[in-house]
C-alpha cells in the first residue's frame, strides 16, 4: 500500500484529479508516503514543494495539504523535492529524487532528465518502472524550514475606489489590478 | 445541481479535499458552475484565479484545472475572482463576487468583509445562506486574457554542480537554492 492505496487506486486517483497518469505524480505518491512514515505521529504537517510542475498535485491528492487551505506552499525553484514540516516547530523532512540512485533505473533517469521521447518510452512502461522502483530513487534528510514556514493570514479587506471590488487593504489605496497589475482586457460588461 | 453535484455531494467533495467546508469554496463552486454554463462547448479552458486563499481549491475540485497540470494559474492579487479562458484564443469569462449584489445577503456580505466573528455567524448558517444565494451574488464579464495566458513549458534540465540535484538550466550555473534562495537548514544527511 502506498499512501493507504493499492497500486490501482493510486493510479485512479491521479487520473481523476490530474487528468492523466503523469509519471511525476506517481513518484510524488512515493515521496508523500516516505514523508508520512518518517514524520512523528500527530504532527500537524505543512509542506513546501519546490516546483509548480506536477508535484503539487501529488501532495494535494495524497496528503491533507492543498494550495487553497494554505498547508501547501509552492516555491518556484524548479526542483523535484518537497519538505513536510511541523507547522509549529518547523522541523521536518525533505524528500527529493536522488539522481545518483535513479541511475540504476535508466528509463526513469532518462525521462526525468528529458533524454528520451514519449514515443521511445511509452508512459505505461515508465509508470511500471516507477512502481517497481518505489522509494529506491528517493533520498531524504531532516530539515528545519527557516523561510515560508508560517501560515499566512488574510489581512484587512477594503473596497477598491476604482473597480468597487474587495481586495487586501495592504495593497494600498486601490487594488493591485487597478494599479496596472491586471491580466485581462474587459469586453462589454455583463452584470 | 451545481457542477454536476447535489448540494450534499458538493459539500462532501469540499470537505474531502479541503479538510473542512470553507464558505469561500461553496461560493467558488457556483463560480465554476457559471463559467461552464457560459463557456462554449468543447473549449479547452484554462483558468486564472486571483487569490491563493480558498478559491484555488474550488477550481481544482470542480473543474479539470489544477496547479500541477498547469491549467490553473494563481495570481496573488487577493481578489475573489477567476477567469476561465480558451487556452488557444485566450478569450473567456471573468466571474467575481459582486459586493453590490452581496449587500442583499447581509450574512455573506459581513463574513466576506470580515465584519463578523465565527462565533456570531456559525459556519452552517453562513453556508446555508450561500447555498440559497447561489449565483445571485456573482457577476461576470467577457474578457481576453493578455498576461499569464500561455501554458509554461519545462525547459532544459541540468544537474547542479553544488547540490547534485536536477534543476531548470535557465536558472544559471548553479540552482536557485544554492544561489541563496533556499528555505531550509539541513540537519544530518540521511540518504
Amino acid at each position: 500500500m502506498i499512501c493507504g492505496r493499492t497500486h490501482e487506486e493510486l493510479l485512479r486517483d491521479i487520473k481523476n484529479f490530474h487528468g492523466y497518469v503523469a509519471p511525476g505524480l506517481v513518484i510524488g505518491a512515493f515521496m508523500v508516503d516516505v514523508a508520512y512514515r518518517l514524520l512523528e505521529k500527530n504532527v500537524e504537517a505543512d509542506v513546501i514543494v519546490e516546483t509548480k510542475h506536477c508535484l503539487p498535485d501529488a501532495i494535494q491528492i495524497f496528503s491533507p495539504c492543498t494550495v487553497g487551505n494554505g498547508w501547501l506552499k509552492i516555491l518556484d525553484l524548479d526542483k523535484f523535492a518537497m519538505a513536510f514540516h511541523d507547522r509549529h516547530t518547523h522541523a521536518g523532512i525533505r524528500i527529493w529524487l536522488d539522481l545518483k540512485k535513479a541511475e540504476a533505473h535508466p528509463n526513469i533517469y532518462k525521462w526525468f532528465m528529458g533524454q528520451v521521447s514519449k514515443k521511445d518510452l511509452p508512459s505505461e512502461v515508465l509508470v511500471a518502472d516507477i512502481m517497481k522502483a518505489g522509494d529506491d530513487i528517493l533520498s531524504h534528510a531532516p530539515v528545519v524550514v527557516i523561510k515560508n514556514a508560517q501560515r499566512e493570514k488574510k489581512g484587512a479587506i477594503r473596497v477598491c475606489d476604482r473597480c468597487r471590488e474587495a481586495y487586501s487593504a495592504s495593497q494600498g489605496e486601490i487594488c493591485l489590478a487597478c494599479q496596472g497589475l491586471g491580466y485581462y482586457m474587459q469586453a462589454a460588461a455583463n452584470a
